[in-house]
């Protein structure tokens, strides 16, 4: 009969045990399958266990399906081709190099940690917790809890006269997530037309998702209406109220120019991706193209990782009417990606006045920081040689040299300098580009403190020579 | 000249106010297409109010394209249609209606709010808040904060026998989100195979994002291996350690010939959802199906919303090697969608050992409320017409009632009397199902007290007598 030995446990129960030995030997073929397992009480009695030990270990293998029961025959190995137990498999080294540190980082749209209101967040979700532990526990309805809903829908109303009905609003984990759900809602099929220059990752995303997108060349107030016409595409996705990277606004014209195309053809449709409308830093908001949507063409979006902090990922859209409804027919099985306790931490924040204080905060604060780098380059000769575009909007503006030289020279020369710049020539995909070197300026991460020191380099960098 | 009152201004600005006006009449062909506009100063003077009023008036009415400036001519209309304002947008009716109110809802797997450790989770919260500020505010990589891949490398380690590096795990807002990521990283021209029966929801996730999948019939094993076979299939979307709704546990025969299946061909793969391996009841928990995968071919997936909350959406999975690093090149661009609050904090909720205490409660009390409740269905004679199935895992069993009556019967029954069941015909798509009606008894929802009461009215709308 089999035997095994039962010192040295370490700690592991006794039918656990048995169980391991029994099954290693299965796995070896030392037990053969098709080998009748001695009975339970006399397996018991040779082993000096209790009778439970192997029935409990008899109970995992039979579950595993290491063992058969036969009634009134007993219990027989099962017929297992031999594997090799797996090694320990590589350590896969993360695509994720270290991040070099820069003396200025002029392409990061980090934020400050000491701008995110801790405190009162830290607060709010206190009492939600403590308040609402029912509702936290009850799930949302697929397009977020009603709470935030409203929320959004009066900071909506507020802020850019947008009137959306709750039930039209859908929150989700970030605009990655969303632009997924869009494409389930309008279709694989359709022909998606982005903006060229535009931000890269939404053109890796549609071709990730595996659908067909066209790059629609812009002119000074948006993307260009006969190449839009030309492309074949259903659905428009664009910025018109501040494009990164160019900070073009959409004049009124033309944005009935592209909802006059989107109402030629039933399945057309705009995606107005408003990511930075809160930080217009000079005039009033431009209002949203949604807010003069009469044909139920306009999809509206927005996040809050950018009014907040990038680590917090709440987005939302606005949906037309008659996508709403398709939305919770097609979709409506999908849970909310975003956890209940975020979700009415993020209400009471907005529904309580502290992201309207926030928001005017942080104008301020970029504005003086924007006013602060403009007036160094001011200072440092730089606008001999260089003139800036699009400062009066988001966080970023560009900078275009007047100069033969190569974009990549001066870049490699910031670089060198501890100073990262991002040329506009990498936003562009197939339109050809203005020839001048034109850069990136994104602000919002570099520290007051080295502003003077951080233009100084980039000056330098560009080849003005007071800089040096 | 153009003149505006600014009378009763309501707390606008005057250069608000004026743009206003100006916009309207533009709007309504007042101030027709190419009308030359007053100059700033004699405008200003006109109106009496400031030059800069005027001017900054202008300057939005610039940016918003409702204007143009010609050099050294001045402020022209530009030629817009005339559009007609949107009206308020009719209110969507979400189609999510009211829930109804059952006395016993077997139907549910929501957990009683009682059982969420609500005190340790908002005091990790609390010290994340206070004591980790710049971490929160730095992105986390692609896959998920290291804090969080390390506890849950090691949770795995520790629970499931899995070795999973922390860079192969990649954590994603539920499980929903990451099969959208799995289809995009294996293909959106793969086919998939789902179980027959199974989760609806993963079918509709696959027929969403437009690829194809087949309907794999199961036998007591699990998927056949010949309707596999005979699918066509690459991927197989599998929960081998407890399937639902049948409780069926795949054998480790089963188990390799699946493995070997995936070894046939490169682009073969098994995707192991392992939704509730935690809530085995009783014996040890089965291993799962990835460490036994020396190939490469499983990737293994798992949430905490089954463990924790379902409100909390936290869910992630571990890639083979060779999947890691395509993931890495291709999707790597993707932002994490769980916010660095949540994931931070349960980072320390898993390190701490919370986590095991939780699921070991969690577990005791289930077990209890599932033998309570197969004590009552015994004490009031539903065994005589009746047996449950799958008893030994998850929150869920099978009860398969011996009649020629019809499940719809029973199922408008019961819900009379008030209790809420669910047809395990529902969860069939093709295959043809076991001629006796049997149900999905799922008991997380149930509070103890009801228990006696939820049964007896079972067994009453099945037809056992001494029920009523």
């Amino acid at each position: 009969m089999l035997t095994y030995s039962f010192e040295n446990l370490g700690g592991e129960s006794l039918y656990i045990h048995l169980y391991k030995c029994i099954r290693a030997d299965i796995l070896s073929g030392e037990i053969a399958p098709g080998t009748r397992l001695p009975s339970k009480r006399s397996f018991a009695e040779n082993l000096g266990v209790s009778v439970i030990t192997v029935e409990n270990a008899y109970a995992q293998l039979i579950s595993e399906g290491y063992l058969y029961a036969v009634p009134k025959k007993g219990f027989f190995a099962a017929a297992l081709e031999r594997r090799v137990p797996p090694e320990k498999p590589a350590t896969v080294k993360a695509a994720v190099p270290d991040t070099p540190r820069y003396f200025a980082d002029f392409s990061s749209n980090r934020t400050d940690p000491d701008n995110f209101p801790f405190a009162t967040w830290a607060k709010l979700m206190r009492g939600t917790i403590s308040a609402q532990n029912a509702e936290l526990m009850t799930n949302a309805p697929c397009g977020g809890v009603p709470a935030l809903r409203e929320a959004i829908a009066a900071h909506l109303y507020a802020f850019r006269g947008i009137q959306a009905d709750p039930d039209r609003i859908i929150v989700g984990a970030g605009t990655e997530y969303l632009y997924g759900l869009i494409i389930q809602l309008l279709g694989f099929d359709k022909i998606y037309a982005l903006e060229d220059p535009g931000y890269r990752k939404i053109a890796k995303i549609y071709e990730s998702h595996g659908v067909g997108y066209r790059l629609i060349p812009m002119d000074h107030d948006g993307v260009r209406l006969d190449a839009l016409r030309g492309s074949g595409a259903d659905i428009l996705h664009i910025s018109p109220s501040h494009h990164f990277p160019t900070g073009i606004v959409t004049p009124v014209a033309r944005r009935y120019a592209l909802l006059r195309w989107a109402e030629e053809a039933p399945a057309r449709y705009i995606l107005e991706d408003d990511y930075d409308s809160e930080f217009r830093l000079t005039g009033r908001p431009i209002p949203a193209l949604q807010s003069v949507d009469a044909a139920e063409r306009v999809l509206y979006m927005n996040t809050f990782t950018k009014t907040l902090a990038s680590t917090i990922r709440i987005s939302y859209m606005v949906l037309p009417p008659h996508l709403a409804e398709r939305f919770y027919t097609q979709l409506g099985f999908y849970a909310c990606t975003v956890s209940n306790l975020e979700q009415y931490t993020l209400a009471k924040f907005i529904a309580q006045g502290y992201l309207e204080k926030h928001i005017n905060r942080m104008r301020n604060r970029y504005k003086l920081k924007k006013n602060r780098i403009l007036e160094e380059m001011e200072r440092c000769g730089l606008f001999c040689v260089a003139e800036a575009e699009g400062a009066e909007s988001g966080l970023h503006f560009l900078l275009r040299v007047h100069t033969a030289e190569s974009p990549r020279a001066i870049e490699r020369r910031a670089l060198e300098n501890g100073v990262r710049i991002t040329c506009l020539a990498d936003y562009y995909q197939e339109t050809p580009q203005h020839p001048e070197p034109t850069f990136v300026i994104s602000y919002s991460a570099i520290p007051d403190a080295r502003i003077p020191e951080a233009v100084r380099r980039l000056a330098q960098a560009v080849g003005v020579a007071g800089s040096a």
